[in-house]
């Protein structure tokens, strides 16, 4: 397997399936549709889809009952950044070169779009009871539980509440709320994409709790590497290791445990989540290649100078 | 049956139960918790939750069964009256006379509070798994998906889409167009009410169908009677029959039909509402009591003076 092409090729299909859920831009309500539309078209790499198709099928899962939650995922990510990027939060015009959705269809558009991204997202993940059996019936409720609960308030939008409020009270976090704010913000998305992947494949609780702690090694690991390029860019363009984050005011964890120790720890994670991949029971050539794909991913996506 | 009593009980049992579901205010995201916790006991009628559990006994419903989705409904109602009052839409500071969430929150974390609700209210609707044997499981599916298409882009947000381009670009909506915003803004969440109710008794298809008529025809002659007294208040202050919506630039419904046909169509909507249950198939006496009930919600609703 040539990990870039496998790459490209997951990412392709996962493009093209996210689009076939996608609504009509038809009716009276056409312009949230729209809105709603270029949120998720302006793009990105497709991770968490990526993820939840690789775990599904190293689990051992052999047909599409991933699908639907894989497009559902990428609409809970995508509403998440339109959110991110109001005016009131972030306050971000761009995102990948593109006008955020605020900027393009006004703000209360972009709430609206927002909102109507989780909504469809619920709906989209729904359709999987369209064709799924008996059994399959109870692993697509575990997932959706799962896909809940990691997205609210005891997931990506508690960790999302103690970021904003950070900012917004210039509150400085301690160690231990950093590392919440990554394990909800970060993590939590990432452990739906390999939780869900691992439950909808019917996998053994063992095999799924696996998946569970890859996903939140993943993200810390993610996270830490985000901070560390911080960093290191701003190492190069000034000469001194201050990154742009600390020099706004911001503390990273790295803030905490120094360069030197968060990139031992980085690695540790990392190659702890690959690891717990590396030792899953596979039975056939499709999950070992769906197993080893992940593993590169994982290194991959923590080794990345971007 | 004293029906002002019945309904006094019925919304205070409802008060109790959406209380019971709400989150501790603990942990790191404890702001945003209380924030979403604070939009929810502002209150109101709890309607929603009340319709759908008298259409839960109406048609034959006997366990606890529409517990969760009571919870997960005025939920959804709350996070869109969060989302709404936000100044860049309607710009509301009070609430029943309260400060709005984002007054007292502060407008960031009054997005995350509706982000926080709306996906609690699947997570509380999936609750009914907890308890919910294999017959109930398919009912608890089903008004999930009656549930997220109601409140989506088919349903709630659509409307509020087409209601907020109007007002944001100065549009004069077509009678056609002002009847899609009724329907979806308003009807739409009365309809998953009375449905989920009737799906998760286990009701048959027709049953079922009569409940969703009646709420698509419960909303609509809602709005027609808010319309009306609009227009009737602003009468009485000002000797003339000019409703505040009309001096504000806003058409109405009753500005395209007129007073006296709006009050014609608000009447014969109601009570073909009111007929439909009336004309259930009643087996005992708890189910003739909640529609007996039903019926009487649905004329007082219409008859309301404010």
């Amino acid at each position: 397997m040539n990990f870039e092409n496998e790459l490209k090729k997951r990412q392709a299909a996962a493009e093209v399936l996210i689009a076939a859920y996608l609504p009509e831009e038809e009716g009276c309500a056409k312009t949230v549709i729209e809105a709603m539309n270029y949120s998720v078209r302006v793009g990105g790499k497709r991770l968490r889809p990526v993820l939840m198709q690789a775990a599904y099928e190293a689990a051992g899962g052999k047909d599409t009952l991933a699908e639907p939650f894989m497009a559902a995922i990428e609409m809970i990510h995508t509403y998440s950044l339109v959110h991110d990027d109001l005016p009131e939060m972030d306050d971000d015009e761009l995102r990948r070169g593109q006008p955020t959705t605020h900027v393009r269809y006004g703000q209360a558009m972009a709430v609206l779009a927002g909102d109507g991204l989780l909504n469809l997202a619920f709906e989209t993940a729904l359709k999987v009871f369209d064709f799924a059996d008996e059994k399959e019936r109870l692993c697509g409720i575990r997932a959706l539980r799962i896909l809940a609960g990691k997205a609210g308030i005891k997931g990506m939008v508690g960790g999302q509440c103690l970021d904003v409020e950070a900012e917004e009270k210039g509150l400085e976090l301690t160690k231990e709320e950093l590392l919440f704010v990554y394990a909800n913000k970060t993590s939590a998305l990432l452990e739906a994409a390999l939780g869900c992947g691992a439950v909808l494949a019917g996998a053994d609780e063992e095999t799924v709790s696996e998946f569970f702690a890859a996903g939140y090694e993943l993200g810390i690991a993610f996270q830490l590497q985000d901070d560390l390029l911080d960093i290191e860019g701003s190492t190069e363009e000034l000469g001194k290791p201050v990154g742009s984050d600390e020099r706004n005011g911001k503390k990273t964890y790295v803030s905490f445990l120094g360069t030197e120790k968060a990139r031992e720890e980085q690695k540790r994670l990392s190659l702890s989540a690959a690891e717990r991949i590396g030792k899953l029971k596979l039975k056939d050539d499709r999950q070992k290649e769906a197993a080893e794909f992940l593993r590169e991913l994982i290194i991959a996506l923590v080794s990345r100078r971007k």
